[in-house]
């Protein structure tokens, strides 16, 4: 079958390689219909991921048609399609008993290697998929495929964030970073808030945000201003903090308002954040990092999609084949494409 | 001034009695500006509450412009336009300390004497605001009288319902009632809910449920039934019982999933009603009343109005002058009028 | 192997029985070391469970050393000594992935048929456990074989009523009913309550709630009256109903202040309990009904256990021979035995 | 009267001054009958606090009798024992409202100026207080005058911070810093957590800590291992920071486990932490931070006084007179008075 690996730093190959096969009996295989690039995916594309094992099958968003299933696999049959969570779960750690999967003792990433044990991805046209039955989640008919790959993590990611930033109805939410996940995360506050900021300095950033009905705010200029403008100088109740980065938390933890929570799905590795702790005393701030957890969270997440409440899709700038995965691995490096859907 | 009194069972007058004046250093005076019929308002015209004072100035639904305040007023100034919540708040007791301003200890309830203290309401060209700081609240620019209104009553007491349903964000919560506040529950489910399920016998108000977003369930026919259809046998995971009455809350606790949340904003005072304990045993149902509370939630609430995400003035379906009340009562009372809306 | 079977109402034999062999991957083989009977076990015994399989060996408190394991099993192994759930948990259903075993909708309870599927129990030398990662726990060498039989059932039962109960540390907690469950309640409201206040009408059981730091009240007077003695008027901010029955909950909700939680795990069946719904409105009681789920909470019951914070073993009134199960029955049926610990 | 005011760093006197007199209707005047120094009372003596007006009374921590109260005072009357709160609250504002008196926008602190508005403290023989109906508080009769104290601040705080470190019961809790506030976590962390883990330097403190039933960890040596090997190696629940500091915050972040809370109530004003955010994210850590309030709080801390449950008396070490206040200081400042309670 053909599947993308990551044969070194930029070195990104549609190649032939044997199709995967049951191993375990809470196995299950799955040909993939529908798979998508990922930010996180351009770590091991940089080289940025101790450890990583050249070669492995990139990819860690994608849905597809269940091909067969081990004995030990209760839930899912053949002929199903599904999406897949983007990471595994064993089911009988403390973290996964609790309804806490992103912390599973046992976690692999599909398309990782390195920083978790290996495991193949879903950029190919086969995949196997340890403890199927946590794992794979049948799509309603409702759902389309592309809709579907949302699940697997970003969509997830963002309303994980949105569920962890203690909003209440009608609160002032302010999203830090427009990019894939700010742009799901705005699709899910504006549900719950009564206004969504969005702030981000790319213009076309903004225009999709204000497109989804955000209130943009250009951080080239004083974002932490404006924003206090637009809540009656107390700041937003919530800020979900969804770019990475040293200027985008710091400027969140400004923004938000005393007692107010900042929720952070944006990916973080600095080891000496410089964090303003007179400022976190003064207003009683309350920081909390989460990372998407489909594996919990995806009844939700797609009854979202179900009833139409939101559309991911709309932020899919690309779709291609799955052969072109070093082109749009390019493009969406360069940010010239939002979201790059492939098919094998 | 003119204002209309209750004399008597159903016998309500416009009459010309003296105007107001400020009485302790916390109290304003409002001139009225806007003023609504609540179902409430009922009870006392059909009689149904006892140690009801005739003569008592109708009315807890109303919006104004602050004419005058006493010396211990600091919040609120003269030319204010502010709504005002349906019930006082003394702001020093255990329940107001805690932010839970409906079961306040010294609570009046506007147009009311009997059950509480008797204070005379809104229905009227002026009224004094006890505890003004706590009880009005100004109304920004972008929300209109006839919106603001919803706030000090039906609106509020429909998002607190909402709010203590325990809804996550996709959740399915079903509506089960559509009257006024039904129908504000609507809209205020809707954010938050993958769908609505709106639950009602009345062929009119199921279809201002459905324009409203809802998916409407006759409850003429097998309505618990429609809703495991709709939920994929399991229930919705929670209901919001905006009927009051016997068969609402009975099908609601049938309507709910396992260790779902029944919220009851419905008025109740059934002294013995037949509760299925084996059923809330069973699926380890959360049954909680709750009582709107404008005092606490009015910030959240004006934000639902100020973006714009919610209009609850599409129910209002009779606009007269204050003159007008004893015929505009006679419609509510008959079901012919949704929602009046009353200008002095 | 000996094991304990019910033959019939009020017919508990203790037969040879063949052993159990493992059925499935994910199953073990425990030898048993220590059991006891549960309150639960005389619905059966009484003949109130419809569909109950005569033969089936009794029992879903026990203890033991694990004797065998299928491949499917990863967590525990032979030789460990171990505590089990009073329920099964699929571990893949929505309950289960959501942290709600107690609802997950493959469940068996271990020594009961008719009501759930068949699954012989523990009053037995060896027990096959289906699941064994999700169902069995090590217990830590601090904890003593009796005292990890309570983490089965009734002290897991407690623990989630408490945690239910929506209690803030220093508030007053009522509980009512003061048998074996209500017992462990106390032990656990204890720790987080200013005051405990312990209602049941029989003296022995009041003298032993005040032996664990409660205040006791007869309910033979008037219970609600000293319930608000104690608590300035306004009643408790919770009350755990650990009873059963139409007089416990009745007095329940009247004991509880506005806005509090009235927390059920007593066993309730009654099709049409008179719920005083006025009383409910008027205080925005909230009544929550849940059912104790070990799978869940286990890591925090045993420590509770491990840290010697609580010690349930003090109302272990009976220690004997799983032989004389027959005539310990007898006992705890008349109630003169408190809890009755059973060794093979 | 007396009063102990502060004249210029470290230049604390025990003047001769005019006696306090109403100002405003919600004003009471106390005559205080006992008062304790605060850590924060260090701050202004240091000369740390800008703006700082020489000449302040002293003091935050104290109770009295109530001598006298404004007309608008209707909760407290003359001869009332109270206890007063730290801060003011004004009751109207958006905090206030809301039950975050902590963020009150109108907020004064006893015995301060500068950071806030310049208000005297108790540190003398009589005191007035601004809005007496929210900021005083009846002791019980079985809450003695010292234990009060306790109330005002720093047992307020240590319950906040238990509070809002999401500790279920049961729960490994660490509390780094074993002060004055630090041993009052610890009473409280005692309620809910099947073991306290307590982190300090020094070895008086560190024995107080064990003999209020922590476990005493000296982080002379590596602390967060020794935390993480009595964890199972998962690191605690809930981690209470109640030292203040770089060193006592960074290791309180190693010490807390996947999806736990590191809750602050230690001062905090470096303008750059050195934050690990790695390990924030790689552990999806919760960091908040809070302020006391006893305003919100009191109720709970004083039931928790009144039922016996904890006894802060026992870290008092010193009993004096006003007049031996500025000794006193110096005592407290080396650290050579755990703490210090003064009598006019």
């Amino acid at each position: 079958m053909r599947a993308v690996r990551l044969q070194g730093i930029k070195d990104l190959r549609v190649e032939e390689v044997a199709a995967p096969t049951l191993q375990d009996p809470g196995d299950a295989l799955l040909d993939v219909t529908a798979t998508a690039i990922c930010g996180a995916d351009l770590l091991p594309y940089w080289g940025h991921v101790p450890g990583f094992e050249w070669g492995t099958i990139m990819g860690h968003e994608f849905v597809g048609v269940v091909k067969e299933v081990g004995p030990g696999v209760s839930r899912i049959k053949p002929g199903d399609r599904v999406v897949c969570s983007s990471t595994t779960s064993c089911g009988v750690c403390c973290s996964c008993r609790r309804g806490m999967a992103s912390q599973c003792e046992n976690l692999a990433l599909f398309g990782f290697s390195g920083a978790y044990p290996k495991l193949d991805g879903g950029q190919a046209e086969r995949v196997r998929i340890p403890n199927a039955d946590r794992v794979l989640w049948p799509l309603p008919v409702e759902v389309s495929d592309e809709a579907g790959i949302f699940v697997a993590d970003i969509l997830s990611t963002a309303f994980r964030g949105v569920e962890r930033a203690d909003v209440r109805l009608g609160d002032s939410v302010a999203v830090v970073g427009c990019g894939p996940v700010g742009l799901m995360t705005i699709l899910c506050a504006r549900r719950l808030a009564g206004q969504v900021i969005a702030v981000d300095t790319v213009p076309s950033r903004l225009e999709t945000a204000r497109s989804l009905g955000a209130i943009p705010v250009d951080a080239s200029g004083d974002a932490v201003a404006q924003v206090m403008a637009l809540t009656e100088g107390r700041g937003a109740a919530a800020v979900v903090e969804a770019a990475g980065g040293v200027a985008a938390l710091t400027s969140s933890l400004k923004m938000v308002r005393g007692r107010g929570t900042v929720s952070v799905i944006g990916a973080h590795f600095e080891p000496d954040f410089p964090l303003d702790a007179g400022l976190m005393f003064a207003n009683e701030i309350t920081l909390r990092v989460s990372i998407g957890s489909p594996t919990d969270d995806r009844e939700q997440v797609l009854d979202l999609l179900r009833g139409g409440v939101i559309d991911p899709t709309t932020i899919v700038t690309h779709r291609v084949s799955l052969d072109d995965a070093p082109e749009a691995y390019k493009l969406f490096e360069a940010r010239e494409a939002t979201k790059v859907v492939m098919t094998p």
